[in-house]
C-alpha cells in the first residue's frame, strides 16, 4: 500500500513574476504547458498507480486557498475515475512537519499504520521517470522495514544551495543516513561531491504512517500533540471524504518547524536511498532557463524573440515580442503586467523585488492579471475612468455567486458557449454573439450550463468599480 | 516675414519599439507627455511670431499618411487663431532636397521670393528657447543679405554621429561656411574640437525662397524640374489653401536626395550660424535617456521601476512594473506589444530588430497597439478565437465612415460621452453606459456629435475579423 502524499506550499517569490502570492510556484506553468503540480501529480500517480499497490489515492496538503485551482489542475492529468484525491486543507502555511504529520495521521486512520507514505514537494521536477520509480521502489523496500527513508541525490556539482545527507553503510536497497549537513560552503561542497558519500537533501521521503507518528511524538511532541487536536477538530467538522479542511484555531498551536529539523536529523531511524534521476527544485529562474535549449550565442527564448548580438540571453514572453540588442548574461521574462531583467548570478535576488512590491502593497506582488476563481478565470482587460473590461471563462458546471453590485452596471457579451443568466426577476440563457445588461442594485448570477468553456467579455461601467462592491447571497463554493 | 518650414519624416527605427512606420519619431511623447512634433511647433511658432514679424504661418512637409496625426498634435498646442497651418503632402518620402524645394515652391508664391524660411527638422529638441530665438534672429539677417544660412551647433564632445561644418570668417553675425565634412572617425572629430572651427550640421537652415529656389535650379536642375512639374500639378488638383497634396505620378520623378548634397554643399553662397543652444537630433534612446534624471546608482526610470543592485540601467515604462536585478548599463523600453533591452553602445543596432521585423512582416514595426485614424484612435484589448475587443475614441466631432462589415457583428458599448449611431435602417442616440448591437451585414456608422471625448468599447464576433473585411460607402476624410 503506497499512498503519495504532494505538499503544495511555497510562493517561490525568486519566481516572480511569474510566481505571485496568489498563483504560486507549484502552479507555475513550464514551456509545454504543464504545471510543476500537474508533473508531481503525474509523477506520484505513476508509482501510486503500480500493480502492486493497486492503489490509486494521492493526498495533497496544500492551502485552502488553493483548493480549486489544485483540482482544477489534477483533472488536467485526465485520469478520471482511476485515481481519487484527497485534500488536507491548511489555514496558513506552516512548514514541512505539520504537513507530514496530519498526513500521517489521515493515512495511518483511512490506510493503516502499516500504509507506505511516498512524500513529494508539489515544486520540484523530475523528468526521468523511470530512474524515480526505481528509487521509490528502493525506498519502499526500506519503509516496510520500519525505516524513515530519504532520497539523496547524487550531485552533479558542488552546489552550495542544498543540503547534504551524508550516507554510511549499506542497508538493503539504500544506505544509513549518518548525518544530515547544513547547506555548506564553496570548499565543504567541493569536498563532498569528491568524496561521493554526501547527497543532496531533495527534501522527498518515503515512510510508513506508523513510523513517522511514533518518531514524531518521540521528537516532536509539540507537533505530535497539536496533529491530534487538528484532527479532533477535523472530525469534529464532520468533513466528505475527500476535502479536509484542518479549522484555523486548532492549526495555530501547530509549531513552524521542517519535518528535517523536527524528525530526520535527530532520529537513527533514517536511511537514504542514492538517486540519480534528474532532481530540481527550480530554486530560481536559472533553473527554467536551462529547460530551454541554446542557439548558437547560447541564447534561449521561449516565446518571441530577437537577438542581435546577444549572449547567453534567456527570454521568456509568451504573448510579446521581445529584442535584446548587445546584451549578455540576462533573463528576461515577461509577463502581462510586469517584467523582469536580472543578472543569472543574481537570480537568488528576486525575491528582494517581491519584498518591496509587498512593502508597497503593489498588486503585482499578489496577483496576475488573470485571476483564478472557483468557476473559472477572469483577467481584466483594461481599466480606465469609470470603466472596467474583464473576460470571464466559466468551467463547463460552473457557477458564479448570486451577487449583487451597489455601484456599478454590467454588460456581458458572450463570445464563446451558452450562458445562463439570473438577472433580477428573470432567468435567460445568453447564447454566443449575445449580450445582456445587468444594471446596479439587481441581484444576477452567470452559469455556465453546457459542456464547452463559457467566455465572456464583461464590461463594467460605474462610479466605483473595486472589486469589494460585492454582496454575495448564495454561492454553490461556500463563499456567500 | 519669417516662416517656419517644418520637415516631417524619418521613420525613426532606432527609437524602435515606440516609433513605428505608423507612428514614427516625430510622433513619439517625451516623459512630459509632449511630442518632437508638437514641440517643434511651439518653438517655430515662437520665433515665427514675433513682434517684427507679425507672421503665423507654418508649413509642414510631410507624408500624406501622417496628415491628419500631424493636425491633431498642432491641436495640443491651442494656439488656436493665432497660427496658421498649411501642409504640404508627399506621397512618399524623398528627402530633404525635394521637401525644401516644394515648400520654398510655396513660400516664393504665397509669400513673395523675399521671404525667409526657417527649416526645421520635426524631431531634434531644443529646450533652450532663447538660445534658439536669438540664433534665429542672426539667421535671419544673413538671410536678408541672400545667404544660404546653416545653424553650426558648437560641438560639446567629439561626435562621430554627425557632419561637420568648417566655419570661416566672420560674416555678419554669422560665419561664412567654407566646407561641409562627413561624419569624421573618432581622431578626426577630436581634432575638429580641438581647433574650434568645426561645428556640427544641426540639419536646420534659414534662406529667403527666391535663394534656395535659384541656387536649386543652378546645382540640382533636376530637382527644380520636377518641383515645378509638382506644384503645377498640385494646382491642377485646385487644392484647399491649407492643404497641398503632391500626386504620386508626378512626384515620382523627384529625385530622392538631401538639400545638404544637393545644394548646401556645392553653393559657394552659404553662411553658417555657430549656435550654442542645446539641440539634439535624439539620434537613438541614449539622446532620450539623458534627458531623465538619474539616481545615485545612475540609474533612471520613466514609468515604474524597481532596481535591485543595478547601474546606469534605463527604464522606460508607462504601462508595467520593471525589476531590473544585478545588472548594468541597459536601456529597457517597454510598450504594451513589444519590448527591447539594449546596451546603451548599441543604441545604433535597434534598427536591426526593425529590418528583421519588417522582413518576418510583423505587426510590431509598423503599428502599435493603438492605431490612430482621422476621427481618433483604436486600441486592440485582446483577440481570441472568434472574438476581437477594441477601445474606440473619438474626437468631438469625429465621424468613422458609412460601413458595412460581412463576417462580423458588432456590440458597441458607450462608456464615457455619446455616440450617433447608424444601424441599418435606424438612426439612434447611444449614451454613456448603454450599448448596441451591429448585425453582420448591417450598413452602420459611429459619430461623436458631442463636445467631449467618445470612448466606445466594441466587442467583435466572427469568424473573420481581420481590418480587411469593410466596405466603405461614404467617408468624410475622403477614404470611400
Amino acid at each position: 500500500m503506497l499512498i503519495p502524499v504532494i505538499l503544495s506550499g511555497g510562493a517561490g517569490t525568486r519566481l516572480w513574476p511569474v510566481s505571485r502570492e496568489g498563483y504560486p510556484k507549484p502552479f507555475m506553468k513550464l514551456a509545454d504547458g504543464q504545471s510543476l503540480l500537474l508533473k508531481t501529480y503525474c509523477r506520484a500517480a505513476a508509482v501510486g498507480n503500480d500493480e502492486q499497490s493497486q492503489c490509486g489515492e494521492i493526498l495533497t496538503v496544500t492551502n485552502r486557498d488553493y483548493y480549486f485551482m489544485s483540482k482544477d489542475e489534477f483533472a488536467c492529468a485526465q485520469l478520471g475515475e482511476r485515481q481519487s484525491c484527497t485534500f488536507m486543507l491548511e489555514p496558513k502555511g506552516r512548514n514541512t512537519a505539520p504537513a507530514v504529520a496530519m498526513a500521517a495521521r489521515y493515512v495511518a486512520e483511512k490506510h493503516g499504520r502499516e500504509a507506505v507514505m511516498l512524500v513529494l514537494a508539489a515544486d520540484h521536477l523530475v523528468q526521468d521517470q523511470a530512474g524515480f520509480a526505481a528509487a521509490v521502489a528502493n525506498a519502499v523496500e526500506l519503509a516496510n522495514r520500519g525505516k524513515l527513508v530519504t532520497f539523496g541525490v547524487v550531485p552533479t556539482r558542488p552546489d552550495t544551495g542544498f543540503g547534504y545527507i551524508e550516507a554510511g553503510e549499506q542497508l538493503g536497497a539504500g544506505r544509513v543516513a549518518v548525518r544530515f549537513v547544513e547547506k555548506p560552503d564553496a570548499a565543504k561542497a567541493a569536498e563532498y561531491v569528491a568524496t561521493g558519500n554526501h547527497l543532496w537533501n531533495s527534501g522527498m521521503f518515503c515512510f510508513q504512517a506508523g513510523a513517522i507518528l511514533d518518531e514524531m511524538a518521540r521528537y516532536a511532541p509539540d507537533v505530535a500533540a497539536a496533529t491530534e487536536a487538528c484532527w479532533a477538530s477535523i472530525q469534529a467538522g464532520k468533513p466528505s471524504g475527500q476535502m479536509l479542511e484542518i479549522p484555523a484555531e486548532t492549526f495555530d498551536k501547530m509549531p513552524d518547524i521542517s519535518i528535517d529539523y523536527a524528525v530526520m536529523e535527530r532520529s537513527p531511524n533514517v536511511a537514504v536511498v542514492p538517486s540519480t534521476f534528474d532532481w530540481s527544485d527550480i530554486g530560481s529562474w536559472g533553473a527554467i532557463r536551462d529547460l530551454a535549449t541554446p542557439d548558437e550565442d547560447s541564447n534561449r527564448a521561449v516565446g518571441e524573440a530577437i537577438f542581435v548580438d546577444s549572449h547567453n540571453t534567456y527570454v521568456q514572453s509568451p504573448d510579446r515580442v521581445v529584442a535584446a540588442v548587445g546584451v549578455a548574461d540576462l533573463m528576461i521574462i515577461d509577463t502581462p503586467d510586469a517584467l523582469l531583467v536580472a543578472h543569472p548570478d543574481r537570480a537568488q535576488d528576486v525575491k528582494q523585488v517581491v519584498t518591496r512590491l509587498k512593502k508597497q502593497n503593489h498588486e503585482a506582488y499578489k496577483l496576475h492579471r488573470t485571476v483564478s476563481r472557483p468557476w473559472g478565470t477572469y483577467t481584466v482587460l483594461e481599466e480606465g475612468p469609470r470603466f472596467k473590461i474583464k473576460r470571464i471563462e466559466v468551467k463547463p458546471g460552473g457557477s458564479l455567486s448570486l451577487q449583487m453590485h451597489h455601484h456599478r452596471s454590467e454588460h456581458w457579451i458572450v463570445v464563446s458557449g451558452m450562458a445562463k443568466v439570473v438577472n433580477g426577476e428573470h432567468e435567460i440563457f445568453v447564447r454566443t454573439n449575445e449580450s445582456t445588461y445587468i444594471p446596479a442594485g439587481h441581484k444576477h448570477r452567470l452559469e455556465n450550463p453546457g459542456v464547452l468553456d463559457l467566455v465572456m467579455i464583461e464590461v463594467q461601467s460605474g462610479e466605483y468599480l473595486g472589486e469589494d462592491d460585492i454582496v454575495r447571497f448564495q454561492d454553490v463554493y461556500g463563499r456567500a
